[in-house]
């Protein structure tokens, strides 16, 4: 099986190294080719369009930041669907939303090609240990039959139902990653206001059932005031609007969401954007 | 030493037995004598009213649900205050606001006793095994003397400042406390109408960075969808009115705090007080 | 000079109604062909398809419920794009985003085409009696050579600048809109729960200084409690989402907006849609 | 009929001078005597406490700046309550909540005083012009035979029910007073940031359905970005303070209220107390 990968950013650079260090035939496409070197150096093919990588893979799999540039991989100069028949399967590893995700599948699906839905949890460090946890739909048979070579990327992978469900289960686990970040930084910066040192509130909140790998991860950033982009603050702002828009969709009511996406919106415009979404606490007072 | 305790609720009843167990001489005194009644038999003295506890202690200790109360075991009828002398020392480990915090200690600190501010953080079960987290301010060197009697019931001090700052601290933990359980409400809630297994939201969140007691605590009453009071819902909402009041005094901004108090207030409306406070899920259609 | 409309919903059938009227040589066209009869019996043509009108018309009207909408019209089959040529000129009255103006206008221009960017302020009855205010953007030479095009659908035309600026004129008009409602229906349903009726509340509001013309318009709607559409909810909350999005993307902030977006999309939930937009108090308790 | 007045600020001033103009005997008191001055001038009778006041005088009005400056007049030394019986009528004025209104009626009752409870609309303007809305709650003959005083300080008295009532229809008005002062602001500061002039959104919003006395009130000040009281910022962000309470206690559900007080906290972070309350723009980036 010849697995093919689209897009190296931050995530998709370390999934794919792990894809080859697994084992598998692997071929890679970059919009940026020079991002494709270190790949090539271990001994991935690279392609010169996602077209090519689509003919000559069985399974596509794409990581890009969002539906434009899926679009232009897809349907651009040289796109992958030109080459999708029977027998190919796609995974859409990006975060995006559930009903664009069906959009992809009802585009997709008439080609012959199987379409899985299959965004991560977990971010860089994750990423680059193999330890994402895989949020994955579409036909169960598919994903049960892929399984491997997504284990080759994550720790685990939750199949969450049809085509979609994947993202839904994404945004719904973002809503609690976006909401607690939130929450620490509305805990920090209140306690600092009323007079406590932001050490000794992490000290606390890192000696009780809240502790979670997630604080202890981000604790020295706190400390530091330095927000080292893990996962992107522009990101997350941009999950949280997903999060509105399919909350407005279902009628699910989310009142924390919308005091979060306030203060994400500020920290965008305050030009954190490409810090860690710790950063978040730099737009409290 | 001779300590006394006033109040017996759930909380209260599992401190003071700590203390017996530990082998402090120990008297307390509750509203209703009946709930007296377990720590007699178990070696307790039983004050027959406040001022006769406060003159016949060291230390007292004040566990109860709020201001109305603690004044009416201070200044109402046979209230603590009139035996409050100099050598004594008076602990409210009730959760207050920082600003009725500092009153306590002006109107206190005149009689000459030393007043200290040791709220918990922690519920029943923490209480019942002795593993609160206790957060404390006033003198130092006061705190310090009286570690061993505070950590009978606990298994941290945390000492936080002057007078009030323990106050300031529960606070603290609180927005994280209240705003994380609103976060996986909402986003059980989310998921659900997406049309996702709320099991399956569950386990994902337990196998990834988000895991954490507090979550591991709550887990079989959202799969049961049945809510034993650990930490009864009104206690909670109590405490998100002092940290909204406590913000707008010092300016720090609380925008998901202002999102969950909103939940929490339809869920007191819909009857749900005396539930414990994850059942704030019920509020979120 | 003969002037097209395309779009005969609540809105567009009285605007195409007034252009009749002032004199102008009128060709409609609207999805579900019945719409048009009644215009036909007054002396409208009637064309086949958006290409038709376009092929025909100088003047090119659209008035539709969104982008979808419009992509029909303009690019489904036998569009109106086909047609676009120099001297004739797109004038867009729907409600839609102002990043959405500027690709319509981006992908109109090209032709030759000149395109403008009027969306109104003002609902069924303003449309009726031709007293809409006209919030146009796009070359001001050709606003001004249209303005008796305009103004005989409304009675004022407020220049707003290039392309995109009458939509984000609109958004900004629609804001108060919605939180004066939102206010409105917050404050009755707090009123009420408080034990004062109705009626006293809205007569105390109209008595003083916050009275206005849009009050007057809705205060028959609260005291039957009966809410036929002028103004749609659905429409209100499509047009909140809207001023999220661009909030986002400018970094604006919008608090009491995040507030009522919620109550809006609970509304929504509980089917109230197609009601007038002042229904949104059914959906506070 | 004597008729004593205590509390001379902005508001008080103004309407006790309406008193005397109106031809009733008047006393006054404040704290700070010289304030008493002009009125004095002008033939009223200045008090040397509040005991004497209410001793003289068969109506003792308050209006002050909360419940503090109200305990200070009725029960701090020299306190009016001493004086209080049958026959003498209390009104409170001032802002407060329901709950406290009716805390008030529970305490000077028992002296057999009547108490009324009649919070105004309106602000400086009105007060000067005796153009107040007067809301009235307490026993309704009691309203009725001194409404001739009422009247002589504003035009309307609506009478809304028993004791705490009035407060409550203040609270309910003040919804929409602050909702609608906040989404204006927030209206204005959206479409600045998306390239609009502000005087074209106030001049598209006068020439609309929107069109108030309130807005054309505050024109001026946002045109000339400065904001001199009529009705202090401090003063909205109490009475919204209020609101919340109230809404706590009663479970009414208020988001866009949720939304503004956190721009009036922010804004009273940032100085601007003292301001008008259109000054909230300035907390709007």
């Amino acid at each position: 099986m010849r697995v093919g990968f689209m897009g190296l950013g931050i995530m998709g650079a370390a999934m794919s190294a792990n894809l080859l260090e697994a084992g598998y035939e692997l071929m890679v496409y970059n919009r940026t080719a020079e991002r494709a070197e270190p790949l090539r150096e271990k001994g991935a093919a690279v392609a010169g369009s996602p077209v090519e990588l689509a003919g000559q893979c069985d399974v596509i799999i794409i990581m890009v930041t969002g539906p434009e540039a899926i679009e232009e991989l897809l349907w651009g100069e040289h796109g992958a669907a030109e080459a999708l028949v029977p027998g190919k399967t796609v995974i859409n590893m990006s975060s995006v939303s559930p009903s664009y995700t069906r959009f992809l599948d009802e585009t997709i699906s008439p080609s012959g090609a199987v379409f899985l839905d299959c965004p991560v949890s977990g971010s860089k460090k994750p990423a680059e240990e193999g330890s994402l946890v895989i949020l994955a739909g579409g036909p169960e048979d598919a994903v049960r039959e892929l399984e491997p070579v997504l284990l080759s990327m994550g720790r685990k992978v939750v199949y969450c139902g049809q085509s979609g469900m994947g993202s839904a289960m994404k945004m719904t686990v973002n809503i609690l990653l976006g909401t607690m970040i939130e929450g620490l930084a509305e805990s920090l910066a209140f306690g600092e206001r009323a007079g406590l040192d932001a050490s000794l509130i992490l000290e606390t909140v890192l000696a009780g059932p809240m502790a979670c790998g997630l604080f202890q991860l981000k604790e020295p950033m706190f400390r530091a005031n330095d927000f080292p982009p893990q996962f992107p603050l522009k990101h997350m702002f941009k999950d949280l609007r997903f999060i509105l828009e399919t909350a407005y969709e279902n009628g699910a009511e989310v009142p924390s969401v919308h005091g979060t996406v306030q203060t994400f919106s500020r920290a965008m415009a305050q030009g954190l954007e490409d810090e860690d979404f710790a950063a978040v606490i730099k737009a409290l007072p």
